[in-house]
């Protein structure tokens, strides 16, 4: 029996797109004589459609479209995942798979587990499914899951989110295979992680798991792919490939399958993330350019880079827009790194701008000293002058803050967090520096300088990041522990740190959700991204607790 | 029996701050002899903690803060707000009420029914109690129950969300009395529904309801307080005030109580939330005073009115930044209404500034026509001063749109869309004119020519907002019909309104997701407010396939 993976890669909403892209690869799959063919979790509507689900005519006309799919396939059998209606109280829908072969609905799988934690919100529409599903065909008994649905193994999460495990239920009903359709989002190490549990699941179990993953940026989340069939004798029998789409097809049969290993270099999946996920969000958001304000600096270099992998470098533009606290060093870095590019590239300097600005203030900021006031002009302006850029010319803004300045503030609401789409706001500075260094691996494209020279906003004369924050190499270490790890304070100053710092750090980080809260969307990679999936109160008082409370 | 319910307005995560409150609540009841002091939903941690909720520091210090209070208090019997763990598989925490005495815990109810919807997440944190709680005390039978617990009944909603109802549960049990603890969000009307529903269900059921609600501003939402104790004869035996802290005492009896309308004047109704959420945003963030754009319209006219009430004529600053294409009359009328209200006043114009942007894109714009792109450099130099005023001098910028611009996205980001809070975002037009000649009832306050002139963003030469979109009066409607009502497209244009128009303003207000993404946080008034209740997709297509589906 042959049977094929479609990683599709979806709009979200895009009814007709979605449903002409599952006909192609069903047509390719047939000409392969494909039996059974498996596409992700709620292909059909994209995931994740979020309210949209709340709008009647939207699940009507999902249903519509499904009904049509459901016609209009022939001599192949298909499982798709879209949404369906709940009757009972409760939620009004399910998030289904849909197994049906020449007209004839075969199975209908609810999922059992929910997601409500990060950036997923499945209880917000979904009512849980009441049993796990499995039907015989084909001489075999299919287990049909639905991403989470596989995900609360009590060996392998030290606690279970949920009361019952789908999973452990199906094996009870002597299954012979089990497949899994999903949206399962990206981070650094997921793939890995996933393949592992798969793996580790077909072991334990004793049947080949069949594991469909949606691919594709949507917003601010990155689906990698990955797809495979994972073996109970630690092989695998087909993997897609990751951060595209793939149509992998394999004949089904008991035996040995290989040994394969999705792991990337850490560099090179996090680029593969970035670049699908800025490619994705210009397309389905319909801009074909990008513009991108050079700064000279490593942040904006690797914004530069990425833009140009995925929008190609005929449509990225770079602005240097030099004040008078710009050196000569970052506008010739920035020249040199969009000659090594080969984009665009333009210098509007800001200086008269800046003292028109400065101009009208002085009957109010008078003899003041020197301040942020000042600073934040500058970058104000910059923001002003590429969203010009953009409203006149149709350019995507990208903004090009990382995730150590966004943590903790170092940055300028409607200034530098300008932008359609934050490309790095996810990514820590020291990360920054690994991707430029391999971005750099075999040739000068980032300018070496670029790479050596102290970071500095540039805002006042002789300005370093370093004189107001700690080094990054400390900063991002205690980043990953409040955030990422959600460690206390009080662990963070036993692990080592300076109790100083490790207070300043989480201070900064908790009074500056005002600033996030205004921010563009930003590309996930690590596990706790700001944004979507990490939803603190903007005006909280905890932090001053906790900081008197250690002292 | 000497019953209070205490009305209390919390800072999220303030645990010392919130103990304090509640103590000095306690200390106040005991003087007047009170038996039972009743507190709202989440009262030591605030409501909502949100993600807090993830921190296992914060729970470990809620706990002790609980403890604390338990410890401490003496000779009157508590039902207070808190969270508890839960140590079996599902989420880790149970939304809690616990009620004590002299140190002793007498009964721990755990809500059973967890909203997930519209601004609520609760199924992200917390798992659902078993089973209702009840119990007796002093010859009565008291039923505890939290919030959405009571919000299930199959006689006042068309759909039920969850599969069981605590309060029937609980009437089964023969209770004498049931005690309701809240944190109920504000929307017009709302206050009275709620007072509707809880005398229906005292009716219904046979006993008194007793309902303590929180108050205060919490970001985006208000909550309105107005807690009760409705009895089985359509009276009641006491009411707090709306939209303020409370302490509200009454001799618990048997016996026929008063007959009480928390309904307000729509306007002053509306007017207290945009008040207090103003007042409550500043005060709990550290802001002393405001700074405005006055542009001589109406929005800006009602806001600056709304921040002298909230907090105090001398605290608020109203700028007018004059461009070439503003109008003498609109200069004279943001004068004017900074006399009326008495408020601090200055000038500053942009015309240098905006000049001096305009020769730098030179090169670039060259002979192209006049766009947006010269529109949106004025808005975005004006949203500059403001924000430099606010670095220099702690002034908190309040924005002006109104939810009829915000749902078109007619305004400009990181232009009109400045500000830490946008006081007016979730008004629709107008409805931002019938508060304007309710603030105008008894004199002039907003100058009568503003209400009377046509509106206009004043970016170009003789503009006006109709000019751009349809009247307001229709316009509103069709956004009420959509947003509010989520009714169908195709419904809409069936209620008569002209197809191309609810076409129009329907693709307009799905493709502006990406500028409400980076709006400043709004007060929500209506029962469908953008921001943490609305989670668009920023990228979607779906607005796409339904018109086309609409020929």
């Amino acid at each position: 029996m042959k049977i094929a993976i479609a990683q599709t890669n979806p709009i979200i909403g895009a009814l007709d797109y979605n449903l002409e892209k599952v006909a192609c690869f069903i047509a390719q799959a047939k000409q392969k004589q494909v039996d059974l063919i498996i596409f992700p979790e709620l292909t059909l509507t994209g995931y994740p459609p979020k309210d949209l689900l709340e709008r009647e005519a939207f699940i009507n006309h999902s249903l519509e479209v499904l009904d049509k799919l459901i016609g209009q396939t022939k001599d192949i059998a298909v499982i798709c995942g879209c949404v369906e209606r709940n009757f009972d109280h409760d939620k009004p829908l399910f998030n289904a798979a849909i197994f049906f072969h020449n007209g004839q609905v075969l199975l209908r799988a609810h999922k059992m587990l929910l997601p409500s934690y990060d950036v997923f919100d499945e209880t917000r529409y979904f009512a849980p499914g009441k049993s796990p599903a499995w039907i015989d065909w084909r001489g075999l008994r299919w287990g049909v899951t639905i991403c989470e649905d596989i995900w609360n193994d009590k060996d392998l999460f030290p606690r279970q989110l949920y009361k019952c495990d789908p999973l452990a239920q199906l094996a009870q009903a002597n299954l012979d295979v089990l497949i899994n359709i999903s949206a399962s989002p990206y981070h650094i190490g997921k793939p890995h992680f996933r393949q592992y549990m798969l793996s580790y699941l077909s072991q334990k179990y004793g049947f080949p798991i069949i594991y469909a993953n949606q691919v594709g940026g949507n917003d601010d989340v990155v689906y990698d792919g990955n797809s495979l069939i994972a073996l109970p004798d630690k092989t695998f029998l087909i993997k897609a490939t990751g951060f595209e789409e793939d149509l992998a097809i394999t004949e089904f049969k008991k035996g040995r399958g290989i040994k394969i290993d999705t792991s990337l270099e850490e560099e090179r999946e996090v680029l593969d993330a970035l670049i699908l996920g800025t490619r994705d969000y210009a397309f389905k958001s319909g801009f074909k350019k990008a513009v991108i304000g050079l700064s000279g600096g490593v942040d904006s270099s690797l914004v530069a880079y990425i833009a140009s992998q995925a929008l190609g470098k005929e449509n990225v533009l770079g602005v240097a827009m030099p004040s008078p606290y710009t050196s000569k060093e970052s506008l010739e870095d920035a020249a040199q790194l969009a000659q090594n590019l080969d984009i665009q590239y333009q210098v509007i300097p800001i200086t008269d701008i800046f003292e028109a600005f400065l101009k009208s203030l002085k009957p109010f900021f008078d003899e003041l000293p020197w301040s942020t006031a000042e600073e934040n002009i500058q970058a104000r302006i910059r923001g002003n002058i590429l969203m010009a850029l953009s409203n006149k010319f149709g350019y995507l803004v990208l903004s090009t803050g990382n995730k150590s300045e966004m943590a903790v503030g170092y940055c300028t609401l409607y200034g530098d967090l300008t932008g359609g789409l934050a490309v790095i706001s996810d990514v820590p500075k020291t990360l920054v520096y690994k991707l430029a260094r391999y971005i750099n691996r075999e040739r000068e494209i980032i300018p070496f300088r670029v790479l050596t020279k102290p970071p500095s906003a540039e805002l006042r004369p002789n300005q370093r990041d370093e004189d107001d924050l700690p080094p990054y190499s400390v900063l991002d270490v205690i980043l990953q522990e409040y955030i990422e790890n959600r460690r206390s304070v009080k662990d963070i100053i036993e692990m080592g740190f300076p109790a100083h710092i490790v207070k300043e750090v989480v201070r900064r980080v908790d009074k500056n959700e005002y600033k996030r809260k205004q921010a563009p969307p930003g590309i996930k990679i690590t596990s706790k991204a700001f944004g979507y999936g990490r939803r603190y109160p903007i005006v909280q008082k905890y932090t001053d607790f906790l900081l008197k409370s250690l002292g």
